[in-house]
């Protein structure tokens, strides 16, 4: 079964309920509490056999559990009040292990300011940590995946591939963990959330939609696209410096590691055609602007040698099942 | 390593925060938002290798994932606001299974009155079910397990052991499934979490603390005793009628089984002295008095043939290993 369909299984049995503002289906949920002040959830859970690659600590594992929750609600424009953590831990860990573990957790949530107050510990045959985020936030002020428009400007907030050009190589076994280039070992082993940056961006008011884009470029703007009912037009893909160079030298298609990669955590947006310079100022000059918001009908599509080519809806998972 | 180890790990790395009304160590979590009004949040974990018994149903298993959830906010008298479920799924799982996952995280949700808003899914090679609730509340409207005071009432909402019973029963082999009594049946597959009891004790006033019995009647008391820094005599040993029947057929220590079993969900409470009608009316009369809170020195004790005996400090994975 694919994670869509569990997904799909999933969202019909919970059904819906008034108070839900957002629910399955953005990077957050949200719930109404008074009038327009929403209390804003956020649950991801890591998992050690599919979500620890060669050669990161335990201490990087669960610093970056806490990377991932906090991305999402960046994206949102949304800051993590107080967080929950749920462990599921194999019996074969050691003291270390744990010690490593806890670290990871506490320096995560002290870098982006919230406590972890809570949470609950257990045995089990694979490494999990299950987090949990919650804050509070004016429904108004939320940027959803929902809203970008026909002629909307598409944004990202840096250059796309490191991950996955780290990862693939690790996965492939062609590099040994300390001999990958500085900024792929930093995007696989120690990646950050743009939890600033997308407070400052959603404060602006430029932004009509926003993602993170941890499930891949490529996946992502499929989703802004399904979710706004709009089609998008990339004029000019994002590959990062280092993902091309290292594509280069690895033989790999720097194009595929830009657009199908995943557990990269920039954010992608879409901004109001006259308040580009809005955005721009909040985000200190930091948006690579690389498209244009399109009707639904003409999809999303790469700009490519003056040709039109579509963007197929892969994610990181269908990527990994190639190698 | 022990849980307790781990918890005290996982405690010294998190470190402490002004707004953390409730951390770790009491039946939920609380941070304060705008003076008293305080953002409840707790996380329980299913696990599939460790936490599901023979016999139960994958529909079961996660309806008890989110009792085990809403039993800790009832015994705080905190009504669940909206909930998030991560879950683990190994590939093994059919579409059957998930939509039993599916409808049994539903069901459970709609009878206690809220809606999973959000959650995230993920391949692992154990079954894994992480609930985390959300709620609103006045501090000083809770009730935690530190308010225990000498010359209190010790009551609980239900007798033990039916539970411990159940599991042990089927754990040891000694009885198939479709054989057990039908107490002991619904104890182990369909548990139910006193949410509106513990809404109407803690409304009532009368109480001064209060923990939820899911790690064992024994093992609750002493985290009151700890948390209050008190002793407690019980008085009244609360075993089920259908435990000490079935102990008796099958030749188990009903005493055992009602102290050291766990997965019930009771409340255990603490009661002003003066205000036992209070609590009982509030109870609708279904508070067995158990015992009373004594000085600390005198620990947590049993009086049996009128001497005391030391109720040890174990809980359900100390009983279940003796088997």
């Amino acid at each position: 079964m694919g994670e869509l369909e569990i997904i799909r299984i999933i969202e019909r049995f919970l059904g819906t309920d008034p108070r839900t503002v957002v629910g399955f289906g953005d990077d957050v949920s949200a719930v109404r509490l008074v009038k327009h002040q929403t209390a804003v959830l956020k649950t991801d859970m890591l998992v050690g056999s599919t979500d620890i690659p060669p050669g990161m600590s335990m201490r990087q594992a669960a610093r970056k559990a806490v990377v991932a929750n906090v991305s999402d609600l960046a994206a949102k424009g949304s800051r993590p009040i107080a967080g929950l953590v749920a462990l599921g831990l194999p019996s074969r860990l050691t003291k270390k292990d744990v010690m490593e573990i806890a670290a990871g957790l506490g320096g995560g949530a002290k870098e982006y300011g919230f406590p972890l107050v809570g949470g609950d510990t257990n045995e089990s045959n694979d490494l999990v940590i299950s987090i949990a985020l919650f804050a509070l936030m004016d429904e108004r002020r939320m940027v959803l995946r929902s809203g970008a428009r026909v002629g909307d400007i598409v944004a990202v907030t840096s250059g796309f591939g490191d991950a996955a050009a780290g990862l693939k190589a690790l996965l492939d076994g062609r590099v040994r963990p300390d001999r990958l280039p500085h900024a792929l070992a930093e995007a696989v082993y120690h990646p950050h959330a743009e939890l600033e940056l997308g407070l400052r961006l959603a404060s602006s008011g430029a932004l009509t939609a926003a993602i993170d884009s941890s499930d891949g470029l490529a996946w992502s703007l499929h989703e802004l696209s399904k979710r706004s009912k709009v089609g998008i037009q990339v004029q000019h893909l994002p590959i990062s410096k280092a993902a091309k160079d290292f594509a280069l030298s690895y033989g790999y298609n720097a194009t595929d590691l830009a657009l199908y990669g995943g557990e990269e955590y920039n954010l992608i947006i879409t901004i109001k055609p006259k308040q580009l310079r809005v955005a721009q100022r909040a985000a200190r000059g930091r948006l690579k602007t690389i498209g244009v918001v399109t009707p639904r009908a003409r999809g999303v599509r790469l700009v490519k040698n003056e040709h039109e080519v579509k963007i197929a809806m892969k994610g990181w998972e269908h990527f990994r099942g190639q190698r």
